[in-house]
C-alpha cells in the first residue's frame, strides 16, 4: 500500500481524498491544515486531521505528499519546502511560472533524493501531454487550444464586484466557429478571444438598474471588453439550482500533413467534459501520486512533470495485464 | 543524427521514409527489400537500396531500423530476428497475439542488449496510450474503442470476390447513435457490431444482377450478416476519383464517475480522422524511433510499448523547450 497524505482541505484535496480512498492500492494516512484540526470535519472520519506545524513528525509514516494548495501563493512555498522531506505532487498552474517552479522544485528534491511531480492536472497536465505527443507525429502541423465550457473563477468574482450584483457565475464557451475552422484543417492563426466566448449568469438586487450593469460586464476591460460576451439575469434560486456545480473541460486538437507535397491532412483531437473540475484534477494528482512512489523505489529523484513519466507508472495494473486487456 | 534504416518498402515504409526525411534530427541511411534493388526505386534517390540478404553488414551503420512488414506473417519472424542486431520498432498489430510477440521480441533484445519497441501506430499505440492514461484517471469508469470512418481492406477484398464484382471499398463508420449514447456518459454495453455500420462502394460488371450482388454482401457471415451495411454501386471512373485514399480514423472515449456517491460524470474523448492511415502510422513509428535510440543510449535494453516510454522521448524538442512552450 502507498501511504499518502494530502496537504491542505479544500475541494482539491477533497477530491483526492475520495481517489485515494478509491484506490486499492493506496492508503490515506494524514491530512494537514493550516487552520485548527480541532475545528475542521473530513470525510475519512478514521484517519487523523494533522496540524501543517507537525508534518515533519510525518516523514517517515507517508510516501508521498500530494500538495493541495493554490499556484498564486501556496505552492511556490509549498512544493520546494516539502520536496525537502517528502515525496510530492502538486497541480501548479501558472504556465509562465513553471520554469521558476521546476527549478526550485528540483532542487529541494535532488538534494533530499525525493521525486517531486509538479504541474499535473488537466492543463498543465493531460492536455499538455496530448499537445506534446501530437506535435512528435505530426511535426508539419498546427495545435489549438480550448477552453470550456466551464467555469471562470476570476470573472465570476468580476461580475460579482459590479454595484447591484449579488451573485454570478462566468462560463467560458469555446467558440463553435473557431472549432469548425480547426476541425476543418484550415489551421487559421486564432487569438484567445477569437477561440472562446463569455456567458454571465447574474443574481440583482432587487431594483437594480439591468441595462446598467449589462453594459458594466460587456464593456470591462481585459475581462469582456474583448468578447463577445451573453448575459442572463436570474434568480437566486436558478442560481442554487441550476449553477451550483464547477465544471470545465475543454479540447487539445492538432492539425498536420504528411505526404510529399503535404498533400494528406490529419486531426488529432483530445476533448475533456468534465462534472468537477476539481475532482478530475485531483484523479490526475492521485494517478501521479503512484508514479512518483514506484519512480522513487526505481531510484529516480529530482523534479518531474508528465512530460519525464512513462504512462504505465500511473496505472493500479501491471505491465502484463495492461499488454493484455488496453494495448 | 539518428541513422535510420527502413525494412521493407510498401505503403508504411514509404510514409516512415516521409517522416524520416522531414526529421531534423534523423538521417535515411538505407532501405532493405526482399525484392530485387534492381528493378524497384525510391522516393529518397541518394539512398541505397539494399537486399535484405545483406542486411547484417549494415549492423554498424544503423541505429534504429523500422520495420515495416505485415502483422500476419512478416513481423513475427522479422522483429525477434533483427531485434538480434539492432534497435528496432515495429506496428505489430494482432491485438490478441502481442504478449507472445513481446516475449519472442525481448529474449532477442535483452541478449543483443537492444531496444525494440512493439505495436506501435494508433490502435494498437496512440488509442492504447489514451485508453490506459484515462483508465489510470478515472478508475471507476468504462472506455469504448469505435473505429472509422475507414477503409478496411479484409472487408474490401471479401465484396471483391464476389461473381460480378470488379471492384470494392468498404468503409467501417461509427454508428452515430452508439457514440451519442456513449458520449452521453450512459456507459451501455455495446458490442463491436453495434457501434459500427459498413458502407460498400462497388463497380460491377455490366450486365451484373446489382440485386444478387447487393444481398450476396449484405447477407455474407462474419463480414457484413450482422451488420447495418449500405451499398452503392459506382461507375470505375467515380471509384477512382472519390475512393482510391486510404483514409482511417476512430475514437476512444471514457466515461468515469468521482464523487462521495459518484454524482459527478466526466468524460475524456480522443480521436483522430486521417487522409492516410499508412502515413499516419508511420509519423507515429517515426516518433517512436527516435525514443528507441535515446532510451538505449540510456542505457536500457528489452522490448517496450508505448505504455513504458515516457512522452519527451519522442519529440525533437528538448525538455526545457518542452516545459516552456507545451506544459
Amino acid at each position: 500500500m502507498i501511504r499518502i497524505g494530502i496537504y491542505g482541505y479544500g475541494n482539491l484535496a477533497k477530491g483526492v481524498e475520495m481517489a485515494v480512498n478509491a484506490a486499492s492500492d493506496m492508503e490515506l494516512v494524514a491530512v494537514f491544515t493550516r487552520r485548527d484540526p480541532a475545528t475542521l470535519k473530513i470525510n475519512s472520519v478514521d484517519v487523523p486531521l494533522v496540524s501543517t506545524d507537525n508534518v515533519l513528525a510525518w516523514t517517515d509514516k507517508i510516501d508521498v505528499m500530494v500538495i493541495c494548495g493554490g499556484s498564486a501563493t501556496d505552492l511556490p512555498k509549498q512544493t520546494p519546502e516539502l520536496a525537502k522531506y517528502f515525496n510530492v505532487v502538486d497541480s501548479f498552474d501558472t504556465h509562465a511560472k513553471i520554469p521558476e517552479h521546476f527549478e526550485n522544485v528540483n532542487k529541494s528534491a535532488k538534494s533530499s533524493e525525493k521525486v517531486a511531480v509538479i504541474s499535473v492536472g488537466w492543463d498543465p497536465g493531460m492536455f499538455s501531454i496530448n499537445r506534446m505527443y501530437s506535435s512528435a507525429i505530426l511535426p508539419n502541423g498546427k495545435d489549438y487550444t480550448f477552453w470550456g465550457k466551464g467555469v471562470s473563477q476570476g470573472h465570476s468574482d468580476a461580475v460579482r464586484r459590479i454595484t447591484g450584483v449579488l451573485d454570478a457565475k462566468q462560463y467560458t464557451i469555446p467558440a463553435e466557429s473557431a472549432l469548425a475552422t480547426v476541425r476543418s484543417g484550415e489551421s487559421p492563426e486564432l487569438s484567445t478571444r477569437e477561440k472562446h466566448i463569455r456567458e454571465c449568469f447574474v443574481v440583482a438586487e432587487e431594483g437594480a438598474d439591468l441595462a446598467q450593469i449589462e453594459k458594466e460586464i460587456v464593456t470591462m476591460p481585459n475581462y469582456f471588453a474583448e468578447y463577445n460576451t451573453k448575459v442572463h439575469f436570474i434568480t437566486e434560486e436558478e442560481m442554487r439550482k441550476n449553477h451550483s456545480g464547477i465544471p470545465h473541460g475543454g479540447f487539445v486538437i492538432r492539425s498536420g500533413r504528411t505526404g510529399l507535397n503535404g498533400e494528406n491532412q490529419h486531426i488529432i483531437e483530445y476533448s475533456l467534459k468534465l462534472d468537477s473540475n476539481p475532482e478530475f484534477t485531483a484523479s490526475v494528482l492521485t494517478a501521479y501520486a503512484r508514479a512518483a512512489w514506484r519512480l522513487y523505489k526505481k531510484g529516480e529523484k529530482g523534479c518531474m512533470t508528465a512530460f519525464d513519466i512513462a504512462p504505465k507508472y500511473l496505472s493500479e495494473k501491471s505491465t502484463e495485464e495492461l499488454i493484455k486487456i488496453m494495448l
